[in-house]
Parts: structure tokens; C-alpha cells; sequence
């Protein structure tokens, strides 16, 4: 069969664009054996032409002129890797208008300017790919969007952030302090020097609005998502949770009930130890879907790093020109804001269990004295944990669980807490997530 | 944008015929919101038109009379879930014949005659759909076929059967023999009153033919794939396993070796307690991938059952339907098998370790005896285990684990120990598949 020749332009050469133009130039044919498609990097565009990088390029297709690859209409496919919101997001445009479809791995651009960056495709009669935006080398957009289009997705449950996952892990591996094991992160690569947008859970909330947008097809916004970062974490809370059966993951949870009302938000969770994403260690990632049809469906794998993302890449640019991307594209519509701005659940109105520690100080009565606040806010205790012994400053660590109840309750009851002459500090409320059971 | 109506006819009206038929006639609004397509069940063709089934079709569309499919041409897709391999053989030919694009979830009739009906196809210019064939629910090979397409798969590791990983759950987790694991797994409907094509390794070795044939582009037959079921372990192996820091599976493996080589098989595997695809319990299936760009990658869900496996046959008629299939089937070629003979590995030249365990006598000098037909055929030893107490029959089961040795040594020593009368019975054998780590 003929091969069909696909031009590709790449803006932005870091360390995913290496990853992208390795990729293209050194598995050209076996991309073409595969696929019978024969892919070729036109040119590949970047403010900085001089740095020495990983991958050599044919000769004079570098150049700091996006003109060069929005001129030249035998460029089909632009691949955006500029990475930020601002010039990312006149690239996209640029390139659509100009009629080029667009691939990209841009998840906080997607995240805040999706909505509008799809009508503008749609506009232009293109289509944007963006596999690589979420979760790295993992297919989880094509596996919802396609794999799992005959099934109402009711809830997801991902690990989306590997920097914080491999903290974590450290953190309960090692029995390691926040400070000690983000340090160990930076040192290895795993973190970057300014950690900032991961520790936060800000980029974790990136993906989860992605990734919620298309499952529930709701026109989804940044402030939609409740986050919580992994900073104030501490690894006794982490071994105590232990004890009772928990891990600590930060997990980016999306669920629709039946009303289609939607509960988005990224916060550090106690997990049940036997529950598959409790053994995702390291830089891994994973998502938990559950479908009406299919039941819970789990994907892993590496969520970042040059050659995965690249791979996600390329395989939307094989998707783009085969021609498959632009007929799933087409089918991509988002329920507007004003019809689902009511349908988003406050936080506040959320219903969990909850891990709460507070220290004692060593007197008689304590325990009735905060145990009345939880009663008088309807929190009712289902487990209690407190070792023998006084700490140094003559407290004494008491750990509950809760049954289910409103976050509002738990905040209103926390605020008691914290103003209780007895208690030592700031109590410590960390969510436990009950990932339904897909068991029989 | 107006809907594109899809007319699809079903062959097979068992389970999953009824899930398809459930999801189509259930879910046509919402598919249609998402997919732009209307799905219509214009005829479901079975030789029983009479028993009860779990889903009510609209009158008059239940048919035993075939032709009523294939002499409509408003029909443009045939679902075939007729199972078995000569009947749905011809309705798959027939289908291809009369113009219509086919999806199955057949897997034995793709393990025997795929490359047969690929051809068929590709002749008519038509494309088969299989998503359901392999891991039900689990989007496994689209994954394969285009999420990783950038990527040279070198190794998948599978868990593809979900009544043997039952029975072997229970058997490691309730210290049950398995005639018992594997009655409890009857009475829940777990294993059929026959169970012979699970539990000898057979329905993952039809598995593991097609999603090898997809990953690694050869025409594979099912002659290729070393099979050895789980019918003759026994609890004493797993927990002596258990304790050296291993779990039992049943696994179906994939290895294409940097000549392209390939290696097929499918057997009990000890593997490392921390490996993802340990903690894959009960009745879910989960396919570890390991590509060149991406790393590893695994995918969880459940194998089998009526609504699992209709999401993955839905899936399936909505990528037809939109051209997307048809786009994919047609870059299916497999390297035929002229080409590829030479390059299946013969089991007996595959390099593994290996557990072993011997009952002892209670003699003097019996460990030297066995100890020294073991070197004798370079079979080194890196782990033994013998507890101390002698069993009922004066004897004492030793475990040893042996460095990376070709199976034909291994199976050349069994042959001399099972001769030694300072050993009690057949030594029992078993593989342990180190599953790479990818880490850093």
C-alpha cells in the first residue's frame, strides 16, 4: 500500500520536544510499517537555536521563526510543547487558524483555556490531540473518550502527579520527614527545583480537569476543583494512618451521582490499603475509572519524562493523521457553564470519613472535652488510636476516624478543636476515600 | 450536527449477546450525544429464539434465519458472538461477504483462524473489530494498536484468565488445595462445570496469540505458545513460595528479543511480591506492556462477564461506525509465517529461574545426591528452604531456586531426579518470571 507522506512542525525543543523529534526521526519506518504513514519534521521551532541537545536534527529545520511552519501549507499537523498558558496558547491559535491541527501535551493550558481553544478548532473545522497532557505515556484520554464510550463514567480516582507520588512513597517507605523527602526528589530529578506547582496539587488539579471535562463532558473550570497540596503532611500522621489500615496518596477524585451533579478535588487521601492504587510507588501514575458498563478499570504507568510523554505525543499524531482524531474531535462537546455551574458540588457539602489527630495534653477530661465538640457537630467516631506514653512537651498524640459525614461539619468542629485549652496546635484532618469496591 | 444512524446486526444471543443488545437499546441516547451516532439493533439471529433472556428486544427482531442479516444492505456492521470456531467461522465470512464490517469478542476462532479472516477481510475490503476478545473490559488492544504505536513493544506480561486467577487467589490467600478453590469457584460462577479451557492454560493461550500477533506483527498460530495449566499446584508450593517472597500466577508471556526473536508461553510463574501484577486478585484480568518509548505500562480490569465485555464489543461497533476501525484494520499486516517460523524460540532454549521442590528421605548424604545432578547439568543455586520436622511419610519437602538456566537442563535434571531413590516422587517444577523493573 502507497505510503502517505505527514508533515509535522514542532514548536517548543525541551526536553518533551527532544523526546517528540528522537522519536520521529529515529522510528520513522517503523512508524510507516505499522501505520503506513511516514512521518517527517518539517522544522521545529524555539526562541533558543543554540543549546546543545540530546537529539541531532537534519539539518536548517531549527529556527527561532514561527512563520516558517505557519507558512508552509504542506505542514499539516503542529505540535505544540511550548509548555505555560500565555504564548502556548497564540501558538495553538495561530496554528489552527492557519489550519494546521494541533497535538499537544500543554495541561495547564488545557486546563484553563480548553473550552475555548476547542471552539476554535471546531471553528477552523481542526482537531486538538492531547493525550500527553495527562498522565504521561498512560493512553487514558483515547481509553475514555474511546475504549469506554458505551459506558457512563461515574467516578475517577487517579494518581496524576509522580513528583508527589514518589514523596509519598518515600515518606512511608523510609519513614522520612516532607522536607527530607522532597529534597531526595530534587536531588534524583524527580522534583523540580521550584516545586511549587506540584506540591500544591495545582497540577494534579490541571489533569483532573482534563480528564473531567471529557468523562462527564462538562465544560469544567480550574475553580470547579477543591485542592489541597501534600506540603503540611507529616510522616507520623503517615505511619498512624498505617496502623489503621491506610495509605496516603494524593488523589485527584472526580464522581458524578445520578443527578449528574459532579464533586471534583485533588487532597491528599487515605486509601485502603488493599485497594489496587495503594501499591502505585514512585514516579508511577495510575487512574481508577469506574463505567456503568465495564466497572473499575485501572491504568498505570509513567506519568511523565521525556520518552513517555513523547510516546503519547506521537501517537496523537498518528491518531491526528490518520484521521481518526479529527472524527473523535468532532463529537467533543461540553456542556456550557450556565447549565452546569449548579450541577458542581461545594466542597463543603461533600461527604467523607476523616482522619483526625489531635495532641493531648496529659489531663484528666480531655478526651470528653474535644470528644463532646465532634458529638455536638454529628461526627461520630469509628475507630480510635492512642499509644502508652507521653511525648516530651507532655502531650500525647490521639488519632480518630470518623464515620461518614459533611466536610462542613468536620470544619466547623475543627475550628472548635483548635481554640481547646487542652489540645496542643492545630488539629490534623486528612481525608479517607472509599474507593468503592468493584467486587463479587 | 445531524446524527448518522448505524444499523448493526447481532449473531449470538447468549451473555454477552444480551449485554450488547442491553447497552445498544439502553444507552442509544447518551452514545448518540457523545459519538454523533444512533445505534439501531436491526436483527439478533440465534438457533434458540425461545428462552427467557435478560433483555427485552423490540418485536419481531429476534430471528434463527441468518440471511435476514446479510440480505440487508442498510446493515453495515455484524456483531458475531456466536463462540466456538467452526459455525462462527463461516458467519464471520459470510458477514465479510455480504459488505458488512464485523466485531467479535470470539477469541478462539481469532487464535486458530485469524490470520484467515484478516485476509477475508482486508479481500472485501471490510475491517474486523476484537477489543472484547482479549480482557473484556479492558481497551487493551486499541491501546496496543494506537495509544502505543509510537513504541516497539518489547515484552507483555498478562493475567488473562480470571477464573485461574480466582482459584489462585484463594489458594494463596485461604491455604486451599485446589480441588476445593477450584469447587468454591464453580458454585460462584467463577469457573464453568467444565473447566478444562481455563484452568489448563488453553483460553490464554488464545489470548496471548492475539495480542502477539497485534504487538509484535507476526502471523502467530497457537502451536507457537508453550502451554501448562494450573491443575497440578498445590497449596504446600505456593505457601513454601509465599515465604521466599514470591506469588503465584498464571501468567501469558510475550518476548521479542533484540533479533526479533519472539518467545510465546503461557504457565504458572512465581513472580516478585512487589511486582503491580502480584496484587491483582480475584477475578480481574491485568496486561503488563512494556514499549521502547514509554516504559511500562499496565492495564486492570475485569476479563470477562456479560457487561465488561459488551463496553469493550460497543466500543468496537462505534469505532467501525465512525471509520476509525476501519482506518487502524487496514495497517494490520502480519509478517507471515515463512518469515516468522524461524523466529519463535523453542520453550526448551528459554532462559529462566527456577523453583524446584524435592521430598527427601531422611538419609544421610540424599542432599550431595541431588545436589549433584542439579550441577551436573549447570543448574546453579541461589535460594533453598527446608524447615526442620519430618513429615507423616518420613520425608521432607526442600525448596531450592536456581540462577538463569536454560529449560532444557532444567528438564534434563527432572528426568534424573525423578529416578533418585533418595527422593519421594516426581520433583515439582516451577517457572519464575522476573518481570523487568522499570525504575530509577
Amino acid at each position: 500500500m502507497a505510503e502517505k507522506q505527514v508533515k509535522v512542525g514542532l514548536v517548543g525543543f525541551g526536553t518533551v520536544g527532544c523526546g517528540v523529534a528522537k522519536l520521529i526521526l529515529e522510528d520513522v519506518d517503523s512508524i510507516a510499517a505499522k501505520t503506513g504513514l511516514r512521518l517527517e519534521l518539517a522544522c521545529v521551532v524555539d526562541t533558543d537555536t543554540k543549546s546543545p541537545r540530546p537529539v541531532k536534527l537534519p539539518n536548517g529545520i531549527l529556527t527561532n521563526d514561527i512563520n516558517r511552519l505557519l507558512n508552509d501549507d504542506t505542514i499539516q499537523i503542529g505540535v505544540e510543547l511550548v509548555g505555560g498558558t500565555d504564548a502556548a496558547k497564540q501558538v495553538q491559535l495561530k496554528m489552527l487558524e492557519a489550519g494546521k491541527d494541533v497535538v499537544t501535551a500543554n495541561k495547564a493550558l488545557l486546563a484553563e483555556y480548553g473550552s475555548e481553544l476547542y471552539k476554535a478548532a471546531h471553528k477552523n473545522n481542526r482537531c486538538i490531540a492531547f493525550e500527553g497532557s495527562c498522565a504521561g505515556g498512560i493512553p487514558i484520554i483515547s481509553a475514555i473518550r474511546t475504549g469506554l464510550a458505551a459506558n457512563n463514567i461515574t467516578a475517577m480516582y487517579g494518581i496524576v502527579n509522580g513528583t508527589c507520588n514518589h514523596i509519598l512513597s518515600e515518606m512511608t517507605s523510609k519513614d522520612e520527614d516532607f522536607a527530607e523527602a522532597l529534597t531526595q526528589a530534587q536531588d534524583k530529578g524527580y522534583a523540580e527545583a521550584d516545586p511549587t506547582l506540584d506540591i500544591s496539587g495545582e497540577d494534579s488539579a490541571h489533569k483532573l480537569a482534563i480528564l473531567a471535562s471529557i468523562a462527564f463532558g462538562y465544560e469544567i473550570k480550574l475553580d470547579d476543583i477543591f485542592v489541597e497540596g501534600i506540603e503540611a503532611i507529616s510522616k507520623g500522621d503517615i505511619r498512624y494512618g498505617g496502623e489503621m489500615g491506610y495509605i496516603l496518596k494524593l488523589l485527584a477524585i472526580g464522581q458524578k451521582d445520578k443527578d449528574n451533579r459532579v464533586s471534583l478535588r485533588v487532597h491528599p487521601s487515605f486509601i485502603a490499603r488493599d485497594n489496587p492504587l495503594a501499591r502505585v510507588d514512585g514516579p508511577f501514575n495510575a487512574i481508577s475509572v469506574f463505567g456503568s458498563a465495564v466497572g473499575q478499570v485501572m491504568y498505570y504507568g509513567r506519568g511523565a519524562g521525556m520518552m513517555p510523554t513523547a510516546s503519547a505525543v506521537v501517537a496523537d499524531i498518528i491518531d491526528v493523521a490518520l484521521g481518526n482524531s479529527a472524527t473523535t474531535f468532532r463529537h467533543l462537546h461540553l456542556k456550557p457553564r450556565n447549565e452546569i455551574e449548579s450541577l458542581i458540588e461545594k466542597i463543603g457539602n461533600c461527604i467523607s470519613r476523616f482522619y483526625i489527630r489531635v495532641m493531648c495534653k496529659d489531663q484528666a477530661g480531655v478526651v470528653a472535652r474535644w470528644s463532646k465538640i465532634l458529638g455536638d457537630h454529628q461526627i461520630s467516631i469509628s475507630g480510635a488510636l492512642q499509644h502508652e506514653g507521653i511525648g516530651p512537651d507532655n502531650t500525647v498524640p490521639v488519632v480518630i476516624i470518623t464515620h461518614p459525614t459533611q466536610q462542613k461539619n468536620i470544619t466547623a468542629a475543627l475550628e472548635e478543636l483548635e481554640k481547646l485549652d487542652v489540645l496542643s496546635g492545630k488539629p490534623v484532618c486528612i481525608r479517607i476515600v472509599d474507593i468503592p469496591e468493584d467486587k463479587d
